[in-house]
């Protein structure tokens, strides 16, 4: 016991070590990782208060909620990794529901023999992806799955944020003549992880899109008196993402294919691997519905951000009670987009 | 594809049915087992906006948010499955930080071909839970990873309640004097959990004791004015947690022996597995430290609830620049009482 002791009291091994069971057993070695590894990367007041829960400042107004596990395959792709792309996620499910993101949780699955290397960066960028979105990591939780009960890391992150006086947005708020816009490439990040999968990362040369999306999000918020919604198209992509729209809020929508911004080379991408960018998972892009009145404006917002320098208007809302999203083809005929209806996408984000 | 889209048209087969891929791939499947199995169970108003996060009404005052992740093998066990157990974990973690729970998210990571019937029940008793405990889950995410990825299910759950005024709880807090208590017998939810593990259950009929201990806990943040910490000793057991406190606070910790409640068929069963009932996990039982003058009342509150029937003061806090926890033995020698130095339970919640 002596032995096992004194080992552990050793600095963790980052660079040759791989994650044990008893990182996740709650005594000592567990201690040890939440030490050396999170509370160093993901350091704040609260983190560091080092009780069960965090003990928050009140929140003025209305909050929103939300959480996302991330089982993302691989661990690593360009443009990202399951540490960026957790941050990302959630942050990005708060900010679309109009709340301006402020604290994360983290709970991570780890598997038995993991890389301790692979870990730390893991780590690294989630604190960077979360230190570049400006909301803290508070609270989390370590388990140690088995070799063979997982695949490398699964992180869940659940994500709070404030929402500003005044602002309420849903899905469900989309009315006939709605503007509807897209911020930039659709497509990127789930052509970038099946890339890697099939060992043609480096022909296509896509990146990932992941990224947090907070600030374009509350630019939006506050400019734009008819915003009615925000969405980040992730797994399902566009299409599927249009249809849960239409459907909330009761409405049929009218695309414009050719409005619809996708980068070449995730074209030819999709094509050699048979699929239809409007279902590919994107990870740092924005779907804003607005009244007509602001659409130029909108626009125009989306545009002055990075993040929304290639934003276009792809479509409207429109009275239709079938609530069917359709989409004008560049031939000048429809065709109908429904939901996503197979597994297009495992394991995505 | 018009095939596949008829099929998930059809009502989900909780009876022979297994969870697929596209369960988790964003589209019409993963849209259908939201709505039959988690929409149906956990229905409330925030939950139903199916937006990417729940909007919640302010709340007043400071927060407290906790998480966990549950890996539990096996996931069904006396007294409780991975369901029940996820409610109550976070539950937990929240309440013993001095607040009201509220909200819980949920998010699943399913392995491909685990049964839909288990499902269904682990859904259900997660759906009691939460209302036995008087909490909302308001939001949650379903991820799918194939066969031989997970162990059956793995649940992420994130807890978020609101502390009443003028209180702040912290492992921080207590100071030498301060006396300890647990709510009950320790060791039952590692001993049923590890029973099931070596087909002992039938032998030892131990049941875990998972609970939701929240209304022990605002009973007793609203009635004793001294209370320094409370703290549920889950995985590492009441040893580790105790060293956790005594280094956060700085005291050291005299405990008595004969004053630490165990079952008999617990201690049995300890001895034929090779474990110390100190380090053996619980689900439902309390720490709770508070100042001498309001020893007796914490008693009293504690046994008047169900779950503290069993409640004694088990040691007090003195002061010791080591900071270590010794017992006093039932022979009357002192032994140390270290942290949890190996793995002794591994996926122990």
């Amino acid at each position: 016991m002596n032995t096992e002791k004194k080992h552990y009291q050793r600095p963790l091994n980052f660079k040759t070590g791989k994650v044990e069971m008893n990182f996740g057993a709650g005594g000592k070695a567990s201690s040890q990782l939440i030490a050396d590894l999170f509370a160093k990367n993901f350091a704040n007041e609260y983190l560091l208060q080092g009780d069960d829960g965090a003990y928050l400042p009140p929140l003025k107004g209305n909050i929103v909620i939300s959480t996302d596990s991330h089982v993302v395959t691989p661990l690593f792709f360009a443009g990202g990794n399951i540490g960026s792309l957790s941050v990302h996620g959630t942050v990005n499910d708060v900010a679309v529901c109009g709340a301006k993101p402020l604290y994360l949780t983290a709970g991570f699955i780890l598997e038995e023999g993991f890389p301790m290397s692979d870990l730390k960066i893991i780590v690294e960028d989630m604190a960077q992806a979360a230190a570049e979105a400006g909301v803290l990591i508070v609270t989390g939780d370590t388990k140690v799955v088995e070799k063979g009960k997982a695949d490398g890391v699964y992180i869940n992150t659940c994500g709070v944020g404030i929402v500003p006086e005044g602002v309420h947005l849903s899905g469900a708020f989309c009315k006939p003549g709605d503007v509807i816009a897209i911020s930039g490439d659709i497509g990127d990040h789930g052509i970038a992880v099946m890339s890697e999968r099939v060992n043609l990362g480096f022909e296509t040369g896509v990146k990932s899109d992941t990224a947090s999306l907070n600030r374009l999000t509350q630019a939006l918020v506050s400019q734009i008196p008819s915003l009615r919604c925000m969405r980040d198209p992730t797994r399902g992509g566009l299409g599927t993402t249009l249809n849960e729209i239409s459907k909330q809020s009761g409405v049929g929508m009218i695309l414009e294919e050719d409005q619809i911004p996708v980068k070449e080379s995730v074209e030819a991408a999709c094509e050699f691997l048979g699929l239809d960018p409007l279902y590919v998972a994107n990870e740092g892009k924005l779907i804003a519905i607005c009244g007509q009145q602001d659409a130029e404006k909108m626009l125009a917002i989306m545009r002055s951000d990075p993040l929304g320098k290639n934003a276009q208007i792809i479509g409207q809302c429109i009275d239709d009670e079938n609530h069917f999203v359709q989409m004008k083809t560049a031939f000048g005929g429809f065709r109908m987009v429904d939901y996503l209806t197979g597994e297009q996408l495992p394991r995505i984000c």
